[in-house]
């Protein structure tokens, strides 16, 4: 058997620690059971990496791999997953990022690539239309991300390399460093640091190559389809497209799940005026788009003249405007977007150092912490000065940015004092915007995601924009999210990250047609005659391989859960005032949820689920 | 006659009021008396727009003019000037400056790009490969100059565009704005403030054409010989190209002629282990260059991450360490890389914005304005925080800031009180880093120059470095300075700012042999037959065309003058202690000056001289 389409069928493998690379081919059974993405990042990482391996040892690995459809003419899909063992969590990890760099590495001619071992000193990799080499990196590393991006392309003596690296917090080990690639990070659970640890500062890559499309009209059928669909949805033209992720503050405000002040002002504190749609729009200079994508979601915010922080640009996403606006108490929209830019050229990822920051300040105004600990920062809910400052400090290590950036239930743990139950994550994962008590499927998703805390992995759609596919929700209901927060993984698992496209897309277009729409796409791409129901199972298959890593890795059921808070305290006001998620609807939530995944009640999956889905790899740990 | 080689042999003329271009064809006659670069744009600026235009009217033109050498494989010659009217002098004014652009307008077919009018909204102008386009600059009008390049790469879907633009002080006409290309500027005389008027953010040009080569064998040759003065040269490896201007700062120090302090403490701050040359190599992470350059001056600073300006790169220039450094009092490298870094992103002059700021400080300290003017900075000579933030306050044209953004001349009018015994500049132009009390050929040099106090348009290198070519020179003696300074200003005014060669490698390199050099170049390239006499008398009559220009501009030779400070106030200590220069030096100079260059005593060109310098078109204006 050999691929007809949709894959380049290698896959480039690096070890840094000899300065040796090698081509290897790529299984087409790889490929039939885990499509591409995030499933063959962790099928990588379950069949080379030792769970119990120090994250930020040579023994970890960093595995890079776009989809089949990446590169391919196919709307919305170029993306791609960045696997490795997280440093802030302990589980396995999958980031998606967009932007131009999937479809190039594709163009370059790998379905993936295996970052190994660690270099003596820092290093660079290139992969240059079938040349590969490793170089030193002495004059980029310190750089952020933008000045490593135009440095190296200078260097290179081509502009149209496309360039992913980290920035001084990567350097720096810091455990929510991110990888940056152009304006688009492969953001969350530390695998910056990963990168870091193996003394990797950036990739660059060029390609020649094109992607091969087996069945050029069955792949313009399903281009047809998603595109009809594209325009039908009453969401994605002109409001997505126009305003992006933004419009989400007025939705969960509205809903009263914006959560503010690392969680104590949820419903109070509401900055629709200043960080919601219309005050986005009025900071809007224009668009950016992914390779092949016709909405360009993204939208570049430009800081007022008259601010302390003119001149700065970025594109805050609705996660950002939560974590470096309400959670930290800061609604004014110059400030986030400057603090945003400045995540981005450190390399931090923005949830988790927001989330960090709003436990800092609660911290610190319930005396727990005082300015000793802070280097003299008012540290108050609300102070952007600082907040700004304090990005600086856990992008640097120094004073207590070195203890915030190794996340909040490590710096909990050292700062001790009853801090941990200010400490908001699941699973060493910093929660993102979406205050469950009011959301309640949110809430099992977090708990349950491999990732801990993530919201991209299994993303709730139906609560929060009302969409009743594939059924209808009921958010402050703890009954029947078993069932729904596992298809909701599992179908964004496989859409999203393994096939790619992009999750926004699936969520406003195909909420009630995702897996025919996968299934038709990979048929035409690949020639392979995948089902929607066969689309799904490698979604469930990724999933079951991603929690015996878990396992193997020491996690346990007792891991799926929720910070204190939520379970005791309610929300004081606005839209969902006086909800939470007591312990026995989590409980509740979670014995549907292992019995709709078939594992047992102790959430560990059932020898006779592992064969149904073809891992009989997986059974000697369970 | 037509063009041999060294010439695409078309101007490209853009009208933005009536967005409208046509191509022209250059004149071999224009080519051969006045070469290229400065010249072309010095004699269009005079043949075309009203020296009494106000200079940020639409009647103001800007000329960017390779040379016949840029684009070739000449070593140090991708350079090309930049010429209009200066909104802050009200001369006609040249900034030359290098990087990739400069070759690529030549590949792109052109000799000369002439801008003129005014667009109704934001606009940038695409060369692409004999396409031309204005087009709307809505989704980067507000942007720094780096984000400005990042994503107009991206809107053209082209990373290999060379992008020149203005940064947010260019487009709020600040008069002392500088246009940037990549980590190049057109630095000085407020430029991109003309650039704003036009309401043009940005060029973005792409090129595919080969720079032809007349004769490749007296090419070979002319190279051969270059590179052999190169190679001999005691002074350019490796300690040039390994150090770059910083190092400068030592011998300046070593002189006593560093300025410092608003040139209060002259040979008194001299902070050679802060800002010197071992300061500066602690702090270098990398090198860059110039397109077909072998010496990679640019030395790339990183701040220490232990500063508060951690992540900051730049690579500031001697003149830089002056300005932001020892005018203003400050002797923190970090300090001063951030705030050239800040320079750049906003597009401001760093000479004229250090030497306001230091101005302003001096003012703070004498209590002629206070905090209420300072808006509450405490603007004292050392205090870098201030200074960044007055920088902010240029470039966003904010409180204090928006009066130095207009140059110390105009601000010490504005502000009376004896300000102007304060205000460190000739016609307008701030001054330069070389206490020209030390450094007298400077001192007649800035004074005469018709930019204003411009090093560049006639350096005196044989003060500095001790180089006795064409003469050996006393430093602290008034003659013998007027026909060294005609020199200097002549043969740099046509090897550096139109063949165009860079003006270090000139100095450094050919000190002896400059005019052979050149002219052994031009013969190569072009195929005409420039002997080293008539190389000369180029230079000559660019520089009385540029005179005749300012004289119908007004000016006169009552503004061939120095700030009165350095004719009154000696230097208090150091290696130039007791020196200063009396006005009758200076009119001693000045005599002798204006005799050489066969002027009137009152620093008219006579007809003769014109005449004989085949200026027959300047007649009707002495």
């Amino acid at each position: 058997m050999s691929f007809l389409g949709g894959y380049q069928g290698k896959i480039l493998r690096v070890d840094l620690t000899s300065k040796s690379f090698r081509e290897e081919e790529l299984s087409p059974e790889l490929a039939r059971k885990f499509v591409g993405g995030a499933g063959f990042g962790i099928k990588r990482m379950f069949d080379e990496v030792d769970p119990l391996a120090d994250a930020l040892s040579p023994e970890n690995k960093l595995v890079f791999a776009p989809g089949p459809l990446t590169g391919t003419d196919a709307p919305c899909a170029s993306r791609m997953s960045v696997t490795a063992k997280s440093p802030l969590t302990g589980t396995v990890a999958v980031c998606m990022t967009g932007g131009y760099f999937p479809a190039e590495l594709k163009f370059a001619g790998y379905d993936i690539l295996i970052i190994e071992g660690k270099a003596e000193q820092p290093v660079y990799l290139m992969i240059d239309k079938g040349r590969v080499s490793i170089r030193p990196a002495k004059q980029l590393w310190g750089t952020t991300t933008t000045d490593c991006e135009f440095l190296l392309k200078e260097q290179l003596g081509d502009q149209n390399f496309r360039i992913a690296c980290i920035g001084p917090a990567g350097e720096r080990l810091v455990r929510m460093a991110c990888i940056v690639n152009e304006r688009r990070t492969a953001g969350r659970k530390g695998l910056g640091a990963v990168m870091g640890a193996k003394n990797l500062k950036a990739i660059a890559v060029r390609g020649h190559l094109k992607v091969p499309v087996a069945d050029p009209a069955v792949f313009a059928a399903a281009k047809k389809f998603f595109f009809g669909k594209m325009k039908e949805s009453p969401a994605l033209y002109p409001e997505f497209s126009q305003h992006g992720t933004p419009m989400v503050v007025d939705v969960a405000c509205g809903m009263g799940i914006f959560p503010a002040k690392n969680w104590t002002a949820t419903g109070e504190f509401e900055p629709v005026d200043t960080l919601g749609t219309a005050a986005n729009a009025a900071r809007k200079i224009g668009k950016e788009h992914c390779y092949t994508c016709p909405v360009a979601c993204s939208q570049l915010k430009l800081t007022d003249p008259a601010s302390p922080y003119a001149g700065a640009m970025s594109v805050p996403e609705y996660e950002t405007l939560y974590s470096l606006g309400g959670q930290a108490g800061v609604a004014n929209l110059d400030s986030v977007v400057a603090a945003d830019r400045l995540c981005d050229e450190l390399g931090i990822d923005t949830i988790s150092a927001g989330v960090a920051i709003g436990f800092a300040m609660e911290l610190y105004e319930r005396g727990v912490i005082g300015k000793q600990e802070t280097g003299g920062l008012e540290l108050r809910f609300g102070n952007h000065q600082a907040m700004v400052e304090m990005i600086k400090n856990i992008g640097f290590r120094r004073g207590l940015g070195e203890l915030l950036g190794e996340g909040v239930k490590r710096a909990a743990e050292r700062i001790g004092q009853g801090a941990e139950q200010y400490a908001m994550h699941v699973k060493g994962l910093e929660l993102p915007g979406y205050d469950v008590r009011g959301a309640k499927a949110h809430g099992l998703n977090f708990a349950t995601s491999y990732n801990g805390a993530d919201h991209n992995k299994g993303y709730a759609y139906q609560e929060i924009f009302g969409i009743p596919a594939p059924r209808a929700v009921d958010r402050f209901a703890a009954e029947g999210k078993g069932w729904l927060t596992k298809w909701n993984q599992d179908i964004r698992c496989v859409t999203c990250d393994c096939v790619t496209m992009c999750a926004f897309l699936m969520d406003m277009a195909v909420p009630d047609a995702a897996l025919e729409n996968a299934a038709g796409m990979l048929r035409g791409v690949t020639g392979m005659d995948f089902t929607p129901e066969e689309v799904w199972r490698v979604g469930e298959r990724i999933q079951n391989v991603a929690r015996v890593f878990n396992i193997r890795a020491g996690f346990t059921a007792a891991d799926d859960t929720l910070p204190r808070r939520l379970m005791t305290e309610p929300i004081k006001a606005g839209s969902s005032k006086g909800h939470m998620v007591p312990p026995e609807e989590l409980q509740l939530m979670l014995a549907e949820y292992y019995q709709e995944r078939g594992w047992t009640p102790q959430g560990v999956p059932t020898p006779e689920k592992l064969l149904s889905l073809d891992l009989g790899e997986a059974l000697p740990y369970v």
